[in-house]
């Protein structure tokens, strides 16, 4: 191998994950329809030509958004804390790794639970959403039928009030906040899995 | 008091409510902005000076809108349910109240949650839901501060949990599907407040 730098496409100071940042904040305050290449162009104080030289079109820009918060999702699937074990303890660990990865993805999977399907790349994204909430779903089964979890409530509904309570973490948490995404994970499992009551006699 | 029937405004078949029902459909599907009177009007078929009839402007419409969610949201925070007894009891009622609301009003909760604070009538619906929300977040002291609910999680955390489990019911809950809607605050309560886990030994 040569020594000679790789070189980067584009200006000096904006590789393409950095346009990426700033694509997925103007996606989240304006809304991906609103969101020209151009507006995106101003906003990074570059050429529209400039940004083609990293993305072949602004649904690609989405594309890789959307990735980044599912790749992260499908990821704490794939772990083998996620496959061996306990059901009870690989949903803990799943939910455990959702609240992990929407807060250090957050821009990402903000503007993943928006997406409403108008075209391929969002029917895509939307797709591989269901599949993950699917898994939970039948982990959600296996800890009912391991007699880890209750089995008084329907398990579909057990999973959207599970992902209701992790998803509207996008609405409030901020990095720099102070929660830290450990503790609000923690919190999280506290709730879902033993609840706030204070059981009688303690 | 004479026998004559009262008049209606407007033409027959679209009083006031009617209208204000279909206007909140609009407003949830194309977004309140994106609703002009005239595509209101379109979808009525009515002129739009039948529905100036009726409202003196949009923002009166979405005013009204906003009322409809938040008086019943107000509504059971002021029953006595909510204001006498043990601060679980009424943290209890308060969450089941919010779900009640929330499934029989379900386009004009929607239209609330959506709500950003662009002009007055936004704001003071804002404001509104905001004081909701802290007021429930004072019960969750409560109960915590009278040994009921547990106290190792920040009952803002508590709170912002609870209500992202709630809210999200707008997300999926149809009033012709399978749930009924006091099954499922039977399962919100049961889920927030004695968790999914069997505990053990049982």
């Amino acid at each position: 191998m040569s020594e000679r730098p790789v070189t980067k496409r584009g200006r000096p100071g904006y590789d393409q994950r950095a346009i990426l940042e700033v694509a997925v904040a103007a996606f989240n305050e304006f809304g991906y329809d609103a969101t020209s290449m151009g507006v995106l162009a101003t906003r990074l104080f570059l050429s529209k030509s400039a940004i083609y030289h990293h993305f072949s079109s602004k649904e690609e820009v989405l594309e890789l958004a959307l990735d980044e918060a599912l790749d992260g999702l499908e990821g704490v699937l794939r772990d083998e804390n996620a496959r061996v074990g306990p059901a009870i303890d690989r949903l803990a660990w799943v939910l455990r790794g959702a609240v992990e990865v929407l807060t250090s993805r957050l821009p990402y999977v903000t503007l993943l639970l928006r997406v409403r399907g108008n075209t391929v790349v969002e029917r895509t994204a939307l797709a591989r959403r269901r599949a993950f909430d699917r898994a939970v779903s039948a982990l959600v089964t296996e800890a009912r039928d391991e007699g880890s979890l209750r089995s008084d409530i329907d398990p579909r509904i057990v999973t959207r009030l599970l992902f209701g309570m992790v998803n509207s973490i996008v609405e409030w948490y901020r990095p720099e906040g102070p929660e830290d995404a450990e503790t609000l994970a923690d919190d999280v499992l506290a709730v879902a899995l033993d609840g706030l009551r204070v059981p009688a006699g303690n």
